[in-house]
């Protein structure tokens, strides 16, 4: 089962809450000999780690992953590998009005209808806090990629604030390390900037859609039916916390378009088949086929705002409730590493799926 | 793994090939003692069935269903139940060129780089037939919903057709039966229907958005991080052929609001929790929470059309190919069906995970 | 979740009752281009069939097996297998006294209690007729190792009739088939004829220790801790029907010896290391060492028997019964090509996993 | 997967190695409010705990649990519970022999062909350390068990050290935690004192038999064909290092028995059927039937002895090696609580799947 972890044969557990003493992810099924150590891993917590800029979360923390198995003398042994991240800044508060009232949009009520008990504590288990584990997770895909799949790189930006998306043809990665919005274009970022300030200025927030994609991805990764690429890329991604949607390649747009437009045409490169194209995002019945990887999603605003809303107490009183405290205003932002982690799993994960299901085996063309 | 299989506790593997002697679903984890036979099957594989219209494809099969196993004088057992379809219009024909070209935005070419060898015949594993065993599985589902989760019921309409969507204030589900496009508006029916007439014509195709809806779901089914209602539902709406998005609730159009639009409001009703919106298409933090649970998916236009498009053969050559044959000129139609089966076997499948997560744990509130 | 499934990589799920119109196995993980047809499989399924001798049940059935799905041109594809088996010797006759009354030593009151209800013809899915398709699913599990595993050969042996056992030294494999008990010696085969001919002549019953080896077996196969490969041997042996124990190597035997005795000393030999003895059965830390794999299973008497028994009603009235019937006086006998079938299974499920796991890693000696 | 993993719905995954900071259980699926403190899990670790008597190794460690997740308010709240123990008797050494000569009957050869490089440190991930993390588990699962299955209980025994049993007759439970062999008879643990005296003074080691039972079991638990209680408790008992046998109610002794002996009558009772047997170990058809769960493992003598033995080094070298250290002349003593600890996960295991299967459906008799 899978209510805590993610992956069949490289396997994520994660576990902790945003104020108990350490949360962290259990991963399994990391291949034996992949050079590995904190420093592998410490550079993609530091991407994601809130208070670096006015526009996330101010809570501050050095998010330090330690390795407590499953290294040997700077390599994966095969053995479960446990990262651990301290919390730190557990600011002593009161959390009495959010253990009694349910924030509307938020997990709460339904944690409470569940479970009957939940952690408050700053969202315990439901916090996105949570996300830092599959973040340093994905720090071990990524390894483990680097050995198996050379030339396989993973990436992702913000494609979009609210409604307004980073034009196609303005899209340069080179950008995206140096705005602290992940976004591809620079003047797109100053004007995003414009308006973050103004919402975090009025409590309020904003969505998201952030575009992920992976390049170099060996063809025939997937399985056609239910083990499907796509499939596992799509529940990876809508796993996310506040994340309301998914798509891959054309996506959506791919409704409107007609089967000359949408259908990527073939021809023979040096190095295999060309498409012409990649509506398809890479995939064609649930299996790679060595174009670019590309998925989308759509990150919904947080529901933790300064406008008073209408909700009731667990007694069932009507009350209205405003939430106070440290909050990123476009929780997007600091999904984009998360959403590259879930991709470099996943990929991992179908590396090693398919050696395991085919043996290897390749149709060679040409 | 899941090659072929779907579902944890209800689990569904599908076998089967379009020009095989039969196709059908293994299921297993029915809870004994459900009331089912195969009339309990059959209406849900005739409404997918093709050839009903001149809008989908003429193949002509009668998907008869047989129960093989599991059921014992009119009930399950608990044991696996077998679902067998025989194949019938296996019409002989000349699959020489699909073997050796492939066709642009099909899975041939990705079939073919994973395994090295397919059953080119009607497409073999890769064709729209499989869902057939997915409906028949779906109706066990149904069956086992209304005996666990009374009340609870699943519809799928066709939201729109192309760029063509139906408009929310004309949508009316009791008209989605009544036209060949299972649209919820008559008016939208009626033009879609020339639309298609001279999209067929064409031999051309077209996508579509597929809505499908649950309605008198328990609260407290999913789990919070990667077990999540939302992730499975997304997995298994992206499984089916040609889908390239799927989405909940507002979906990508919530990336677009603010935090005070999207936070659906909630009061006390007489039975329990009232919601103002329903924003979160019935899920919140990977649990339901009594709201009906809504979600949409995008399937891409088929590959199959009449214009030529370059492509290469299996020795690399340049080539161009035009597919003839029976094709549904929108395979959304047919989604429908298919989108609700999977939706149902979800349900099921969380409603029995939930049993063995919590016990039946609730948290009451008022 | 494995209610009727085993296996991971190679996931076989069985299916069928005795009387119902079929059983068969759904064979998932295949790995494609496996030289494949029915031929592969009769003969296994031939030499598990009853009614070969005086010594097993005198039910008549050819146990013919059709292929349904997964194998194009002689060879797997890839995709799902479905071996279907029709049930033919239905005999026509009157359950009502076993649908009341509980066997004792039989599954019958474990599903009452556990389902409610159940099919009693002929035990419906407790009959020893579901290994039927356990052996199926292996024939297709020894194709699999034929291509991938080359060398690799499982066989199996009555190693002991009730307190009779076959002496080590007058084990002789070559005698195995030459007699209706699969015992590796001529003279000890004539003894148990004689016993067994009295002990079903008495309508009574006896229990039987079988042996099953792999020879040829890769290094490596196996995870250390819980994906080990005698956890997973223990367990495929003792889900086949009326298995009490498994073990392995020296096995009970081993709790007897000192630590000099039971480390098999190790030295260099042309292709690799040499033990000196085999009190591990192949297997060292739940990892093969390229030994042979040695495992026996010890098969109850059946419960089917003349004497009466002393037992109760499903009203809970006290009684007895007499079953009476077609019956094996000894189920060990059939029990043996099942004991391989499932070594075969899980020797192909781990090469499969090997390959997942490490990539084809191997420490290198001398 | 399964590499470090058991259990279906109470999924428990163990990491650390012998010498590193730490080890632990990631436990996943505990139902919320579920009372739990690390009081209620020490007492079980201070029972594996080594050097508390001169027959177990003299290793001294403190083996604290820390509850770092899932426990808020004195209860489980269905998020994974991470539970850590640090290692502190790391005695620095030299490992370079081991690291370079293999133990005869040690799986130091099997992960070298596995993984080609391995912590040699104290075993790394082989040592029998790793059972901490088992029982810590067990802790969990037997705080789960008293809520949702009141009445069951667990226990163990040592029934035989070397080939000297305890004789049924003479079978106290009382007696079990009054000497240092978890021995249930006196006399018997007296005799073992003097002989294991001897055989810790020459330096070698002896195997055992453990008998684990569990009582107040509720009818139902386990499925029918490979989900079966006794399959599953056999991998279970299996994972254990140094286990060769596993075996249920009569076990190898129903080999012998003839069917009328095997078969125990049931009679009806004042709160249901009463067996006046337990041939079955309170298992039918891999379902509970309500008496006693009764298994025995057997675990060969430690390979770690003094008297040196014949090996190859990593080089293929021929050299003998004789294992010094602190090591258990009997490891059969610490595998009781470990045996119990797995009985009692696999049965909380099983009980939340049967709510899973069933829905708590149970037939009644009488």
């Amino acid at each position: 089962m899978s209510y805590n972890s993610f992956g069949h044969l490289f396997r994520v557990t994660t576990w902790g809450e945003s104020h108990g003493p350490a949360l962290g992810a259990t991963v399994d099924g990391c291949p034996p000999g992949v050079p590995l150590s904190e420093a592998d891993i410490q550079p993609w917590l530091d991407r994601r780690r809130p208070g670096q800029s006015r526009y996330t979360t101010q809570r501050q923390e050095p998010d330090q992953v330690e390795i407590l198995s499953g290294v040997y003398e700077g390599r994966a042994t095969g053995a479960p590998i446990q990262l651990m991240i301290r919390n730190q800044d557990q600011r002593s508060k009161d959390y009495s009005e959010i253990a009694e009232k349910f924030r509307p949009g938020h997990a709460d009520i339904a944690y409470h209808l569940k479970y009957g008990l939940r952690d408050p504590r700053g969202g315990g288990r439901s916090s996105a806090r949570e996300t830092a584990a599959r973040v340093a997770a994905g720090g071990v895909a990524r390894a483990a990629l680097a050995m198996l799949a050379p030339g396989l790189r993973v990436r992702g930006a913000m494609a979009a604030m609210g409604a307004h998306a980073v034009e196609r043809a303005r899209w340069d990665w080179a950008e995206v390390d140096r705005n602290p919005f992940f976004c591809p274009d620079a003047d797109t970022a100053e004007a995003w900037g414009v308006e973050l300030d103004a919402i975090r200025k009025a409590g309020a927030s904003i969505g998201a859609v952030i575009e992920v994609r992976a390049e170099g991805v060996p063809p025939g990764l997937g399985a056609p039916i239910y083990g499907k690429l796509d499939a596992d890329i799509a529940a990876a991604l809508m796993s996310i916390n506040a994340v309301k949607g998914v798509e891959i390649g054309a996506g959506f747009a791919a409704a409107a378009l007609d089967g000359v437009e949408n259908a990527d045409e073939i021809s023979m490169g040096p190095d295999g088949p060309v498409f012409a194209s990649n509506h398809a995002g890479g995939i064609l019945g649930g299996i790679s086929t060595g174009q670019d990887v590309v998925a989308r999603f759509a990150v919904k605003p947080t529901s933790s705002i300064l406008t008073p809303r209408a909700t009731i107490t667990r007694a069932g009183e009507p009350t209205e409730i405003v939430t106070k405290g440290r909050h990123d205003p476009c929780v997007g932002i600091r999904a984009v590493p998360v959403g590259e982690a879930m991709l470099a799993c996943v990929l991992l994960d179908h590396v090693l799926r398919d050696r395991g299901q085919t043996g290897g085996v390749r149709g060679q063309i040409g």
